[in-house]
């Protein structure tokens, strides 16, 4: 059985990613559990920058595959922003309502068509050998003129996604595995492990 | 027959990877003959980083499998710098005699046993459907006392190789291919490449 680590401090993250692989022979293990502490610092100028940073900073210390992500919100109105630096948007510390009352009021009388925005992920994964993999997917949506809902993080509450007729937090974690940026993301790069593991 | 790009404007490394990869069915060519005209930021904090935002970049324009370079000098004495910098040390327009007196006066003094440094270069490798490669190789020497020698590039003249006894800039094409690290990384590329192709 190969074990991977998944560059990640989240146990959430951990538990979705193995029950996604759950059919192969693999088994994903946290920093943590891999015994390591280091802190990556995210100064790429792209998710896959970020992601793939991470990804390869932590397999040369642990010497195995090593998976890792970075996702982010962008809204078209505000030239894509807050994107790669949507975990720190207006500070790492800042309340998410307060981010929320921010971005509404930038977009304050802009109509529902130029309300457009994506969740963006990106899955990366470095192997020893130096082989590496990238993933990636989005799903659309629109800036609400309110934050609704109770399930998810981060931005959910805000996000509006037309297809379902309800905001990102409020769907349940089903649904949103369903149609989320990174489950997608997430089954894209385990086919492509499955690829290359096969070598 | 595959069209790889190779991500440099210099036609002298298009040719030399074509030897190399001579036996494979491909042809590589340059941004220009692909009809790109694009200026990477080199902002990576590593050589992988750097080649891998150049192949990636490019690789989004040109939608084709794309390879890219990058390389530098590391003196352990000076911290291992200029390193990824070794381009733009001093400035990109200071010609090299005048770097190489600001190292001398930097290693004044120092015995050969603490002058050692080496040349790494990595080369990475972008696949539109997100697959990535990085090859690494190095060639270890000392900086010596002076500048010698008129073959090669850079910092060629004062990188002394022991195994050879002489200095880089003294080897001939042929001596310096077969212990290079460019030479050494792109070899390994090309392994790596092939195993993907045959997927």
């Amino acid at each position: 059985m190969e074990t991977i680590i998944f560059a990640t401090k989240n146990k959430g993250k951990i538990k979705e990613i193995n029950a996604i692989l759950a059919d192969m022979n693999v088994e994903v293990v946290s920093m943590e559990d891999a015994g390591i502490t280091f802190d990556v610092v995210e100064d790429g100028t792209s998710f896959e920058e970020n992601a793939m940073k991470k990804a390869v900073q932590i397999m040369e210390i642990g010497n195995k595959i090593t998976l890792s992500d970075d996702s982010g919100l962008e809204i078209d109105y505000m030239d894509k922003a807050p994107g790669i630096y949507s975990a720190r948007f207006m500070g790492e510390e800042t309340p998410y309502p307060q981010r929320f009352q921010a971005i509404f009021e930038k977009l304050e009388n802009v109509p529902e068509e130029k309300r457009t925005a994506r969740f963006v992920s990106c899955i990366a994964a470095a192997f020893p050998d130096g082989r590496r993999l990238v993933s990636y997917d989005t799903v659309e949506g629109i800036i609400g003129w309110e934050a609704k809902g109770e399930n998810g993080f981060g931005y959910d509450p805000i996000f509006f996604v037309p297809e379902k007729g309800k905001y990102m937090a409020e769907l349940s974690p089903e649904e949103k595995n369903a149609i989320s940026h990174r489950g997608k993301a997430l089954r894209k790069m385990k086919e492509m492990l499955k690829k290359e593991l096969e070598k």
